[in-house]
C-alpha cells in the first residue's frame, strides 16, 4: 500500500489569513504560503482531494434548503487584475455542482445601474437559500476603483462604507454567511502575468489595455483596499487576505476557507416530509402496470 | 508505453440519436447504447478524456464573444423524473468553466409567470453571446405536463407548438444554436431509481411524491413527447432522443452531442484589438516604477 501523502496544511489557513485588529495590508507578503507544508504539485492534489468534502457540504446545504433551511454562503472575491480570480473560479468553484453555484461577475456599471444607488444591482444577486454565491468583483468596486479614480465625490465614498456595513449586516441576519477575500499579488508578479498574456495570441482576449492604467495606480489601490478592509471587517462578514503570487497556494487556501465556512454552517441532510414506506408501496404497486407498448 | 484505449465511439452518436422523418419514440430502446463500443468504466473515462476538448471549445466560444461574435449554444434537456438530468448536469456540464455556463432550471410556473404568455419567463433565460445555456426542463413543459394534465385548453396547447417553432426560429436567426435532448428511460428503470432514493435517507430530498403521480400517466407522457418532437423538430433546432437506462451511456452521448454542435459553430480565438508590442512596452516600462512600500 502506498504511504498516505503528508497533510497539505499544518495549520488551518483561515486563522492565519483573517484580517484581524490592526491589520496592515503592507505587511502581507504576496510570496508567502501560510500554513502550507507543500509545493505546486501537492497544491493540485489537495484541490482534488478536498473536492469531495466540498461537494458533500454543498449538496447538504442545497438539500436542506429544499425543506426550508435558509442558510447560504456568499463569497466576495476582490483583487487587482491578473491576480488569479479566474483561476480560483475555474479550479475551486468549478468543482461545485452547477446547481448550487450562483456566480455573478460585476463589470463597470451600465448607465441604468449608475442612475441607481450602488447597491441596487447587488441586491438581486444575493444568493438564495441553499446556494453558494460567488461575487467576482462586487460592491467593493464602488469604494476601490471609484475612490482611486475619483468617480464619486469623497463624501459619497464615505457614505458607502457605512451603507455596505448595513447591507452586509442585514443579509447576514437573513441567513447569508459572508466571506470576503482579497487575492494579493505583488506588482512584479502582475507584470509577469500580463506579459505572459501578451506573449500568447490565444490569451490576448484576456488582456485589456486598461489593466495597465489601473496598474500605474498601485499604491492608491493598496490604500483603498486597506481602508475598505478596516471599515467593513466584521465577525459576520470577515475579510481574508490570501497571498496570491503562487497560484497553487491561493487556490488551495480559498478552497479551505470555503470548506471551513461551510462546516461552520453545518448543513445536514433534511428529514423527509413524506412517509418513505407508503411511497415505496406506491412505486412498487405501479410496477404491476402494463402499458400498451 | 501503455497501449491507447480503444475508441469509445465507433460511430458519432448524434447521427444515430437524431430524430429524423417518421421518428417513433416507441421504437427507441432505453437500454440501447448506439455507437458505443464500451461499458460503464469506459464511459467515465470517456467523459474525462473529452473534457479537455469540450473546455477548449467552450473557452474559444466565450473568448470570441468578447470581441463581438454572437454565437452561443442552447441545450434543452427534457425527461421523465429520475431519468438522469441531474447526473448529466453534474457529470457533463460541470466540466465546463462556470463563467461559460448559464443554467436555468424551470419549475412549475409561479402565479406571476402564469399570468403571462408561457414564453415570457423563457426569453430572459436565452443565453447571451459566448455562453452555453442549459435548460433543465423548458418551454416544452408547456406542451408536456400541461397537455397531459389538461392545465391548458386543447386549442391553447395547439397554439403553443407553432409559438415554440416561431420562437426557436427567431433566436436561431440571432445566433443561438439550439439542441434539444430527451433522456429516455423505461418505466421499470424509473421505478428502480425511485426505490433507490427511498432506500437511502440521504437521498430522500431528491424524492417527490408527485413523481409517482406523473409516472402513472406514462403512456400519456410518451404521446406528448412524440407530438412535441414531431411538431418542433427543425434543422436549426433538432431533437435527439438518448437512451438513458444506462447512465454512463446517456452522459457520454450528451457530451458528444454538445461537442459536435460546438465544432459546428467552430469558434476561433479572437484577434486582439490592441497592439501587443506597444502593450508589452507599456508593461515593461511600468516595471521600473518604485512605489513606497
Amino acid at each position: 500500500m502506498a504511504k498516505p501523502a503528508p497533510a497539505f496544511w499544518n495549520a488551518e489557513p483561515q486563522g492565519l489569513l483573517r484580517a484581524g485588529p490592526g491589520f496592515e495590508l503592507r505587511d502581507v507578503d504576496p510570496d508567502a504560503t501560510p500554513g502550507a507544508t507543500a509545493d505546486k504539485t501537492a497544491g493540485a492534489a489537495e484541490l482534488a482531494r478536498s473536492a469531495q468534502e466540498l461537494r458533500e457540504l454543498q449538496e447538504k446545504l442545497f438539500a436542506q434548503s429544499r425543506l426550508g433551511a435558509k442558510d447560504r454562503l456568499l463569497v466576495v472575491l476582490q483583487a487587482m487584475d491578473a491576480a488569479g480570480k479566474g483561476g480560483v473560479v475555474n479550479h475551486v468553484f468549478a468543482l461545485l455542482e452547477p446547481y448550487g453555484l450562483a456566480l455573478s461577475a460585476f463589470k463597470a456599471p451600465t448607465a441604468e445601474e449608475r442612475a441607481h444607488d450602488f447597491l441596487w444591482r447587488v441586491e438581486p444577486r444575493v444568493p438564495g437559500p441553499g446556494l453558494i454565491g460567488l461575487f467576482d468583483r462586487s460592491h467593493y468596486e464602488d469604494v476601490l476603483i471609484q475612490r482611486v479614480r475619483g468617480l464619486a465625490p469623497p463624501e459619497e465614498i464615505e457614505r458607502r462604507y457605512d451603507a455596505i456595513a448595513d447591507f452586509e449586516r442585514r443579509i447576514a441576519d437573513d441567513g447569508v454567511r459572508i466571506v470576503k477575500i482579497v487575492l494579493h499579488v505583488s506588482p512584479e508578479e502582475q507584470a509577469e502575468r500580463l506579459l505572459d498574456r501578451l506573449a500568447d495570441p490565444d490569451k490576448h482576449w484576456k488582456y485589456n489595455p486598461g489593466d495597465v492604467d489601473e496598474r500605474l495606480l498601485w499604491p492608491e489601490y493598496m490604500n483603498a483596499f486597506q481602508i475598505a478592509i478596516e471599515r467593513t471587517n466584521a465577525p459576520h462578514a470577515p475579510w481574508f487576505v490570501v497571498p496570491a503570487n503562487r497560484k497553487w497556494y491561493a487556490r488551495a487556501a480559498v478552497q479551505r476557507i470555503v470548506i471551513s465556512e461551510l462546516h461552520r454552517i453545518g448543513p445536514e441532510w433534511p428529514v423527509a416530509d413524506f412517509d418513505p414506506d407508503a411511497e415505496r408501496a406506491r412505486v412498487e404497486s405501479s410496477l404491476g402496470l402494463r402499458w400498451p407498448g
